[in-house]
């Protein structure tokens, strides 16, 4: 079997539905390239279309995602069936300024998005979707349940 | 306030909290860089002491990850309080082959760790944690919860 079969096996996730399940949630995690190793962190986010908005505070180690490509990942995981979903969207990161039209900057703000920590107000970040993909996880194709504590 | 300062309100959670948190889950997220963006994907893992033990199919993407610098976040996020934590290691990943002690190996395997997607028997990966560090989310500090349907 060669590895584009095996792919096949995954139950990929039609883009318009990607983007449909990127809008039922609020919580996604951000991968941005830094000092060598990738970072992931959980992030608060809201949609503008198919613009995925979050902020990120000053000074914070997402200071490396603007002008960047960043990964964006968002799922949906039941721990007792193990079955979800899982999307990916690969974006480009840009921070919204003064050289940006002004209904694209009130739209930006009107999502509301708060960033997690506390603090000072962050920098609002639009990340562009440049590619997205999706895959399914099926219950009952899955192998039992290991719980990890008991090896330790 | 400086960055620093603006930083030191995310409650810092010590590293053998964060190494406690691992073993209490079950599901993470691996970061790896391919193709220029990161990618991050959910990922099956059990501990063999501090090493994350994960499987990946031959073929899939996760094949960027062998002997490489990755990003492992594992999270425990209530939506409804907005409350929670995050950890993120920072990883070599290493295939587990033939080059190995057999003691390690059969560590390894003893994980009985699963890959998420059925299909072949996958590879073993070891990720070896080069730094760790984690945040805790204390309810009570955030924002009221927005929607983002309620903008599209």
């Amino acid at each position: 079997m060669s590895a584009d079969e095996s792919a096949a096996t995954m139950h990929v996730i039609p883009a318009d539905e990607c983007h449909r399940l990127l809008a039922t949630q609020e919580i996604g995690r951000l991968g941005v390239n830094a000092e060598h190793f990738p970072i992931i962190v959980p992030v608060n986010y809201a949609m503008d279309g198919t613009t995925i908005v979050i902020r990120t505070q000053p000074g914070s180690k997402l200071t490396a995602a603007q002008h960047a490509n960043v990964a964006f990942e968002v799922d949906e995981i039941d721990r007792r069936t193990r079955s979800g979903w899982s999307v990916l969207v690969r974006a480009l990161a840009e921070e919204v300024g003064e050289e940006h039209r002004a209904d694209l900057v009130a739209r930006t703000h009107a999502t509301g998005v708060e960033p997690w920590a506390p603090g000072e107000h962050g920098h609002w970040l639009r990340l562009i979707p440049q590619e997205i993909s999706g895959r399914r996880i099926v219950p009952g194709e899955l192998p039992p349940a290991v719980d990890p504590r008991a090896y330790l």
